[in-house]
C-alpha cells in the first residue's frame, strides 16, 4: 500500500519507471549466474525419472538385484579372505609407517627414509600381487581393495613429507616462522591416536592441528546419512537396469566393427553413464565425505570446488578432487617446482602419475593390461591446450561438458568389450 | 613460480596453510549460488538426448512431419480465410483505437472512453465468435489467433490508460513532476508512426519514452535468430515423436478409469511436457522476445527474472512473464489499491482475471466448454497459501517445480480426454 500514496499521485509513478534499459537474465552479457533452483530442478527430474523407469519397466522387467551386489565383491559370500587380509594388513601397515617416525629420534634420518620406501612399496605392490594371483577376487573387490590401498599410500606419503618438514623447521633456526595459534607441535603429534583420526579423516594432506567444527550436528548427520543410502541404491539400480543392458546390446556391434551401430551404441551408454557418474560425484564428495567429516567433526569440507563452471579442462581437473589435487600440489608439484623444475614439465608429471594410477586402479582387478585408462588420462593434455587456445566462457565450458559426458563412456565401453572377448567369447 | 620462494621456505609455507574450516559448496550453509555450468550442461545434455533419439527412433519410427504442422493451423492450405480475417482486423483495430486518442483533444472525455470500450470489447469478442463459427479454424489456429487479439487488447488497453494519465497530468497543477529527460511528451506521442512501434514492440506496457538499445548488435541477432528456428523445429518434433504417441497411449487407461496406469501415463507425460514448456519459455521469452527488441532497438531486455530460485508460488507467478506481469501490476493491481481496495483482494482478483483469459485460450479453440484451466489457474492460489505457509528455501523451490511438472500434464490430458471422447468416441 505504500506504493500508492493518493488517487492522483500514482499515474505519474507509472508513468515515467516503467521501463529500463537492461539485458535478459540469460544473456551472459548480464552477468547473472544465481542457478541455485536448477540444481533443485535436476533433483526433482531425477525423482520423476525414476518413478517412472521402475513403475514402466515393460521393456527388460526390473533387473534390479540386491544380492547380485554382494556377488560382485566375493565369489562364494561365505568366504571372505581377501576382505579379511586386506583390513588386517591396512591395520598394519599404518603401524609400518608410524614405527620409523616415532623412532625417528633414536635412528638416522636415511635409515628411517629406507623403512618408510619399503614399506610405501610394500602398500602399492602387496595388493595388486595379491589381486593379481588370488582367483576368488572379483573385478569389482579387486578394484576396492586397491582404491583402499592407494589412499593409504598417498596419506602415509604425506604423514611422512610433514613430519620430515618439521624436523627441517627443528634443524633451522627458522623457529619463530611457527604461527603462535598452533596447539600441537612436533614430536607431540606422534601419537597412535593422532595417525588414526588422519587415517579416517576425509583427507590425503597431514596437518599437525586440522580445524575442528565445534560440534556434530545431528541433522545434518542424519540427511548425508539418508543421502548416502539413497544414492547407493540408485547408482546400482541404474547399474543393473539400464547400463547393463545397453552394454550388452553394444557387444555385437562392437565384435561387427559396425562403425555407425557403434557410435550410436556409444551416444546410449553416455547418457546413463554420465548421470551415475554425476550421481557418484554427489554420494562421494558431498554426501559421504561430510558424514565422514560431521562424524569426526573435521572442519574443512572443501572436497570440490565449481568444477560445473570450469571453462578449461585443466580447471576441470584441479577442481572436482579437492582433496587428490591438494595432495598432488602439497607433495608433488611444489617440491618439483622447489627443485627448479619447469611448470609445464611438472604439470605434465602429474598427468603422467595420475594416468598411471587410474590404469593402475582398472588394469589389475580387470587381470588385463589394455592401457586405455592411461591414454585418456594423457589425452587431457592435448585436450587441455586445444580447449584453451580456441575456446572461451560458455563454449569452453560446453567443451569440458562434452569430453566427460563423451570420453567416459568410450573408456568404459573399451574395457568392457575386451574383457567380454577374453572372458565369454575365446570360451565358446 | 612466485609461490615456491626456495628450496627450504616451502615446507612452511605447505605445512600451516593447508586445511581452513569451510563447508561444502553444495551445503546451503555455503551461501554459494553460482551454477552457470549447470546451464551449459542442459543445453549438451538437450543435444546428445536429440542425437539419441532420432538416431535410434526404433519404437515409433520417426514421426516428425513438417507439412503436418501447416495442417495444423489451416485445414486446406490453399485456403487462408482466418489468418487473412485476422491480421486484417488487427490493422483495423489499431487505427480504431489510434483515432478516439488523436480526436480527443476535439471530442469529450465521455464519448472518448465510450468508442474505447466498445473498440476493445470488439477486440475480444469478435475474434471469438469467428473461431466458434468458422469451421476452417483448426484448434490450434484458433488459439493463435486469440493470443495475438489477447496481446492486442493489453497493449491497447495500456495505451489508452497512459494518454488518460498524461491529460490528467495536464489537467492538475502538476506538470512539474515530468522529468527533464522525457524527449516527448503528450499530445507529440500520438502519430501513427508511435502507435506501430507500440503495437510490435515486446512489451505491454505503453510508454512515451521507450529506452533504446544504441545499436541492432548483428551477432547478437543472428544467434538468437538460429535459436529461434532451431527450437522451433525441436518443439515440433519433440510434440511429434514424444507427446503425441504418450498421449495416444494415455486414452485407454483415463476412458478405463483405472487409476493405476493413469498415474503411471501422467508421470511419462510429464517428462517431455516439462521439457517442451521449458524450451518454449526459452524460444519465445530469450530467443523471439529479444530479437524482435534488437530488431527494433527497444532496450529494456527483463522479459522474465530468476522464476528458478523462486521458493513461492507468487514469486514463481510474478516473475516468469514479466510483459504480463508489468501490466497486470500497473493496468489492474495498482489502480485497484488506488481505489482504496485490499491488498487480498486485489490478487485474488488477478489471479481470478488471468484464469479467464487462460480458459478463454483454451476453451474457444477446442470448442469445449471445461474449466480446467480455470480450475487449475485457481488451484493456484491455496497451493500459494501451503506452500508459502508450510516450505522455506530448497523445499519451496522443490514444491514450485514439481507443482510445474505435475500440473501442467495434468491439465493437458484432461483436456486432450475431452477432446478425443468428444470427437471420436462418439463418432464411432
Amino acid at each position: 500500500i505504500s506504493l500508492v500514496v493518493s488517487n492522483t499521485v500514482y499515474p505519474y509513478y507509472c508513468l515515467f519507471s516503467c521501463h529500463v534499459l537492461q539485458e535478459s537474465l540469460l544473456s551472459s552479457a548480464s552477468g547473472y549466474s544465481n542457478y541455485r533452483g536448477i540444481l533443485n530442478w535436476c533433483v526433482v527430474m531425477l525423482v520423476v525419472s525414476i518413478n517412472i523407469f521402475f513403475t514402466s519397466s515393460d521393456r527388460y522387467g526390473i533387473l534390479v538385484d540386491p544380492i547380485q551386489v554382494v556377488s560382485l565383491f566375493l565369489k562364494d559370500p561365505y568366504n571372505w579372505p581377501a576382505s579379511c587380509l586386506i583390513i588386517e594388513h591396512c591395520v598394519n601397515n599404518v603401524f609400518f609407517v608410524f614405527f620409523p617416525v616415532a623412532l625417528q629420534g633414536t635412528i638416522s634420518e636415511t635409515t628411517g627414509t629406507f623403512l618408510y620406501l619399503v614399506n610405501l612399496t610394500t602398500l602399492l605392490f602387496f595388493p595388486s600381487a595379491t589381486v593379481l594371483t588370488l582367483t576368488s577376487i572379483t573385478p569389482v573387490g579387486g578394484a576396492f581393495a586397491l582404491c583402499v590401498y592407494t589412499i593409504l599410500f598417498m596419506k602415509l606419503y604425506s604423514y611422512k613429507d610433514v613430519n620430515m618438514w618439521c624436523r627441517e623447521i627443528r634443524h633451522t633456526k627458522a623457529r619463530t616462522l611457527t604461527p603462535v595459534h598452533t596447539h600441537v607441535s612436533y614430536p607431540g603429534n606422534l601419537t597412535h591416536r593422532d595417525i588414526y583420526y588422519f587415517v579416517f579423516a576425509p583427507t590425503l594432506c597431514y596437518e599437525l592441528n586440522f580445524p575442528r567444527s565445534p560440534r556434530i550436528r545431528k541433522s545434518f548427520l542424519l540427511r548425508r546419512l539418508f543421502e548416502m543410502l539413497f544414492f547407493i541404491q540408485l547408482q546400482i539400480g541404474l547399474v543393473q537396469q539400464w547400463m547393463v543392458p545397453t552394454i550388452q546390446n553394444s557387444m555385437k556391434p562392437f565384435q561387427d566393427m559396425d562403425f555407425s551401430r557403434m557410435i550410436e551404441r556409444m551416444l546410449k551408454l553416455a547418457v546413463p553413464n554420465h548421470l551415475i557418474w554425476l550421481i557418484f560425484f554427489y554420494w562421494f564428495f558431498h554426501s559421504s565425505m561430510n558424514f565422514v567429516a560431521e562424524l569426526m567433526r573435521f572442519g574443512d569440507r572443501e572436497f570440490y570446488q565449481d568444477w560445473w563452471n570450469s571453462e578449461t579442462v585443466t580447471y576441470f581437473w584441479s577442481n572436482w578432487n579437492i582433496p587428490v589435487h591438494k595432495w598432488c600440489l602439497r607433495h608433488f608439484y611444489k617440491p618439483l617446482m622447489g627443485r627448479g623444475v619447469n611448470k609445464w614439465v611438472a604439470q605434465t608429471a602429474i598427468f603422467l602419475v595420475s594416468a598411471f594410477f587410474h590404469e593402475y586402479l582398472v588394469s589389475v582387478p580387470l587381470k588385463m593390461f589394455r592401457l586405455w585408462a592411461f591414454m585418456g588420462m594423457m589425452s587431457q593434455i592435448p585436450l587441455a591446450w586445444f580447449v584453451g587456445r580456441f575456446l572461451r566462457g560458455n563454449y569452453g565450458n560446453a567443451a569440458v561438458w562434452i569430453s566427460l559426458i563423451i570420453g567416459q563412456p568410450i573408456a568404459v565401453l573399451m574395457y568392457v568389450h575386451d574383457f567380454y572377448v577374453l572372458h565369454y567369447v575365446s570360451q565358446s
